[in-house]
């Protein structure tokens, strides 16, 4: 069985990882730190124990590599445009695609590309960053919430597929949680998504600060609020308190930058589409105007812009 | 007749030194610059020609002022509080008190100190700042609206006061338009001052900036249009064509940064309360909920407290 990882930055390169360190056959497909991991190997700092991986199976073209059992995407979201070239090319025919990525629809557009494939939506409680080529530091946590994508999200319960991905995920030691629901699950993980993406971006702060002022910590709030609001127009049965749930584990959290802040601050576009206007808009195809959340989605597209 | 000038920055000390050139009887309330103007006096770098007044009559305490027949409020809102002391103290009996302060409830706010006075508000439109002590830089404009405060904002129409005091600073070459109804106008200068006072400081920009990035104008639109409709929720007759005047004023205008990123860029405290969360709470109270607005100022309180 062959997995192919597509991006090897703080998810791909730190899952990827682990999972050629439990004996799997994987094969990575990178870009700008291609030689890098050729020459060097996959060095991974974690709280957990660091390791090296010396030689990986690495690619810069996506045409060199094997047919893969299973293709784990792990690209920003804002290069999935490259998807339809590469998956096609570097899957076989009954394939699982899983995606670890942040946002909305992710699974629909790739049930697009490949439409007879599996195709799984992975969640990511992750703090982990790329701290250079071929170097992935993991500060803390690691598990993966999996639920299967069926045609216009609607629930897909608990399937083979999503067993099977679980089991092999599991064996490297990849903490994992399974979703009856993958549409609600995206919207859950969005509450605290557009809550602290955003606003760690804007106001230049740490999850930390903000949930230590009291004006920051009330913004983030009705930011939730609203998008528990849009859930639920989106059809799924999110309360309020789930608002108070994600507040109180953040609270409990180590002092975190979110993939946005992080992206942003190393000069790579934000994943505002995903994260923000996606939902933002199926909320108002329901008749929800996300009018808090569009204020931030404006503002960074303005940052995405004009950063210094 | 005797006017007394409380505060001489940006505002008070560009209109005073106006006064005082043209021959009237001025009388400065300062703090910080107290030494330095009574030393030096007032320096105006202006577009209409830079002038000195080598001696302007200033004054440390506010007990050591001469009652006035005229007082022109030129503090930064955030010190408001002080008025209760000063005002009793510094005003003749039937003074004239004029507001030349942003935001709401300003008026009301000094009825309460000094219920036998006429009240006028006024709106300053102008680009200028504080370049050092009694040092004031006029880049353009220069104009005041100036409207009679009646009890509770209903419209007081055109006062024998609101005549006086506009024959005053006419004399002294400062353009006067005077408006029937204070509390439209005010709500009138919230729709511009509300879309992009705190915008500027949130995203680091300039006007110009914010209104060439499609993102930032279509935020900026969104939040005047909100800042029109509570105008109408409380009972001021404001259309949303207001807002294209005013977008369409601002790209008339010079590149400009509005007095909130000024104040915030050099470290004073911003004047979010009665720029934002007044408007938003008088909304509150006639039913609308200024979801928008609330987001900048929110990210205000927060930027007010921790700054770089």
């Amino acid at each position: 069985m062959k997995i192919g990882v597509i991006g090897a930055g703080a998810v791909g390169g730190y899952y990827g990882a682990l999972l050629v360190k439990c004996g799997f056959d994987v094969h990575f497909l990178l870009r700008s730190d291609f030689e890098h991991v050729r020459d060097n190997g996959l060095l991974i700092e974690s709280k957990n124990g660091d390791f090296i991986l010396e030689s990986v199976n690495v690619y810069s073209h996506f045409e060199d590599m094997p047919e893969c059992d299973i293709i784990i995407v792990a690209l920003k979201t804002t290069q999935n445009k490259l998807l339809s070239s590469i998956l096609p090319k570097t899957m076989k025919k009954n394939a699982i695609v899983i995606a670890l990525q942040n946002g909305l629809n992710i699974e629909k557009d790739l049930s697009e590309i490949v439409p007879s494939a599996a195709i799984i939506g992975g969640l990511c409680f992750l703090c982990s960053n790329k701290a250079g080529p071929g170097h992935i530091r993991h500060l803390d946590y690691g598990s993966i919430r999996l639920g299967q994508y069926h045609e216009n999200y609607q629930a897909a319960g608990i399937t083979r597929e999503l067993q099977r991905i679980s089991d092999v995920f599991t064996r490297a030691s990849i903490p994992i949680h399974l979703a009856e629901n993958l549409g609600k699950a995206r919207w859950e993980k969005l509450v605290w998504n557009m809550g602290f993406n955003g606003p760690t971006v804007i106001l230049n702060a740490t999850t930390d600060l903000i949930m230590k002022n009291k004006s920051s910590r009330a913004m983030i709030t009705e930011i939730m609020l609203e998008v528990t609001h849009g859930a639920r127009v989106c059809g799924h049965d999110l309360d309020d308190q789930f608002v108070e749930i994600m507040l109180n584990a953040t609270s409990q959290m180590i002092d975190y930058l979110p993939s946005m802040k992080l992206d942003h601050d190393a000069g790579r576009p934000m994943e505002v589409d995903s994260i923000y206007w996606r939902p933002i808009q199926e909320a108002a195809n329901n008749g929800f105007d996300m009018q808090k959340s569009k204020i931030i989605a404006c503002q960074l597209d303005f940052l995405n812009r004009f950063s210094e």
